[in-house]
């Protein structure tokens, strides 16, 4: 069964970035590789890598429907110019490029490469596409049914909006797609959340059920747009250290205020909180937490907005790392009154029906022939060839040594 | 905001007794009248009148769409020939007829009356726009929100689910639109239930979201066919006690088997059980059974098809009334390996979130100037003038003087 049916089926801020890497980086190759961060599941003895080439491949069959360009265009959320004309013209005609899909040991070797802004589409595809084929193999080994998976997935679904009820001053957005147990359950979780807590759920990042339910499509920029920029920027320490910040000025150029959320911890959020200029802290609407101690990023955050004269509560923070209902409980009162705070919640709103999770990845590890780096603020999450690493931790000031394991 | 969007938003058995009307009865004149059964809720104090006919003018505007005439040609569910050509050609271009709606003391009087093929449609229609507007007042008044009703719903819908899997045997159908809280509530738990239950699940009377969410349409005839077949020949007692078995003549040789299941309490089931012949018996699929005891009237059908040399065990009892999901375990396990049994589940699967229920109906009160009577197997639900309903108690022999309060 087809599990990608529209190649809107995928996180907004892919398409963001997509448009961003078509106009300003066209030429720039780059690789993007999957990785298994839940290295003690053996996922290429559970995934069929044949099937999984066989679902990329339906996928490479797929358009951008004329709706779907007309949905972009302009709608109800989306205002019109966000995507240019050029940018929709080309994405209607755009046809995914290659994936290779190997079996290495007992992992999957997942990799695609050519130009930016083609490559970039595939992440959260291929990440729902393993996800969803490991889990329907799961539950066939463990004997389960779609149907005792849902009412499971149902009970702590309707647990969690019980609490996120109770605290109704606490908003979120549906993150979970490239994590999600399955299409069919993001839908159900959605629809329900849609139905239960309708002001709380201020949008969702996959554009398939943003359109189809009519809410916010939601999302900015990822780690791949800091790192691939240090690849391409990278001759002199000097070039290195001002990609990052390049990065928040072409992004800032092309898209202003409406997607000024930043990615703090590409290169640690030590760095970011350093780099980031107070006409930038002024303008950019807030920053996005995404490793880390949250705590301690979000006083961080107050105090280097404090230290540029800014008020915190005109500011906001998006969490997304690992989001449960009781850590989103306890962020919410902890900077209530302080800063404002949102989560973009993913794995444990779409993917907790009982069965273990998975840590999959897909990111950028090579661009214009240079390997790529992320350090992040937790050294779990941390990638790249040792000796780049190394300079990057420099070149970058990185001085964290916390290392917490990945389950999300 | 309007609540019938579609003209297919409504029971399967008001489209297979529309076209029985229009092939056998078309220039029958009708009147329909709407009844609260719930004499305790003022009605017109709650539920606006002129709300109730703007609700009823936008309906009037709807037509059978295309795609809707073509899925009722011929579907997954809907063999080729169930619906004549003649008839689908008919219903492409029906308008519904005028509806009066008045304010009679504390309740509503809403009328319709004309040829039977077009009356006979707007049954469940009134009935889905006056609950829903009861609730929509209801909810404001206690103020409560949609997000409320629907979290609280969705404990009462869980808690069952998790009944009904462990009595995984079981089967029913969704019957709840005629009274269910609104469009929105029945469509979530439609869609929970599929997800959940779905081998259990075996179809609905709902025939907009059978054609939404791939399943059976289901459902045969009302007491309509019988009360207005009285009316139509009712001259001599020979012909009026005559008239229910020619409701089963005449619905076989239009169906047949695949929408055989007869309804056996307009007259009292007593007489149906003597009407019926042996042949009857024989072919047709099986019973529903709408009123008065349900244990009482299983265990009669049985030593009806065995009286008849007929195994239970080949035929169906279709429960259909007030039913709760400990009613329908207690019924399925004290009928199990007896005879065949599912369950018709209306109020309580559409409408149980939290709110008193309303026992609203719509029936068939005049055909062709005689005033039509219903006996029921509850004389709470009887109905017509007494004088009549002496003489229909006379000749269809009917004895019993159960009455039981109608909640649903």
């Amino acid at each position: 069964m087809r599990i990608i049916r529209s190649l809107l089926d995928l996180d907004f801020y892919k398409l963001t970035m997509c448009q961003f890497a078509f106009l300003l980086h066209r030429m720039v190759l780059v690789r993007y590789a999957f990785k298994n961060r839940t290295i003690k599941v053996a996922l290429s003895k559970i995934v069929d890598a044949a099937e999984v080439r066989h679902q990329i491949e339906m996928v490479r069959k797929l358009r951008f429907r004329p709706e779907e360009i007309a949905y972009l265009r302009k709608s109800k959320y989306i205002p019109k110019g966000m995507f240019c004309e050029k940018f929709l013209k080309w994405l209607t005609n755009l046809a995914l490029p290659e994936v290779t899909v190997e079996v290495v040991g007992d992992q999957l070797k997942i990799e695609t490469k050519g130009p930016w802004p083609v490559v970039i589409l595939w992440e959260t595809l291929i990440l729902s596409i393993v996800n969803e084929l490991y889990y329907r193999e799961m539950m066939k080994r463990r004997g389960f049914s779609e149907a005792d998976v849902f009412i499971e997935g149902l009970h702590r679904l309707v647990s969690k909006i019980d609490i996120l009820r109770a605290n109704s001053y606490i908003t979120f957005i549906e993150f979970g797609t490239r994590r999600r147990f399955s299409h069919e359950w993001q839908e159900l979780v959605i629809q329900v959340l849609k139905a239960t807590v309708p002001g709380q759920l201020i949008g969702t990042s996959n554009v398939y059920f943003a359109m189809k339910f009519d809410l916010k499509p939601i999302g900015t920029f990822a780690h791949e747009l800091d790192m691939v920029y240090s690849g391409i920027y990278c001759g002199s320490d000097e070039e290195l250290r001002g990609s990052h910040n390049r990065v928040l000025e072409d992004w800032w150029n092309l898209y202003g205020a409406p997607l000024s959320i930043a990615l703090t911890d590409t290169f640690g959020s030590k760095f970011f909180f350093e780099d980031m200029t107070k006409e930038q802290a002024e303008k950019w609407k807030g920053l996005r937490q995404d490793s880390g101690d949250p705590i301690e990023f979000g006083e961080q955050a107050i105090k280097f907005y404090k230290s540029h004269g800014i008020d915190p509560m005109t500011k906001l923070i998006v969490f997304s790392d690992g989001l449960d209902v009781f850590t989103i409980v306890k962020l919410a009162e902890h900077f209530k009154g302080r800063i404002n705070v949102t989560f973009g919640w993913g794995t444990n709103l779409t993917n907790d029906v009982g069965f273990d999770t998975l840590s999959l990845v897909v990111k950028a590890v090579e661009a214009n022939g240079k390997p790529l780096v992320k350090l992040s603020d937790n050294l779990a999450k941390a990638m790249g060839p040792a000796k780049v690493v190394e300079r990057f931790k420099r070149v970058f000031g990185y001085t964290n040594t916390d290392s917490k394991e990945c389950v999300v």
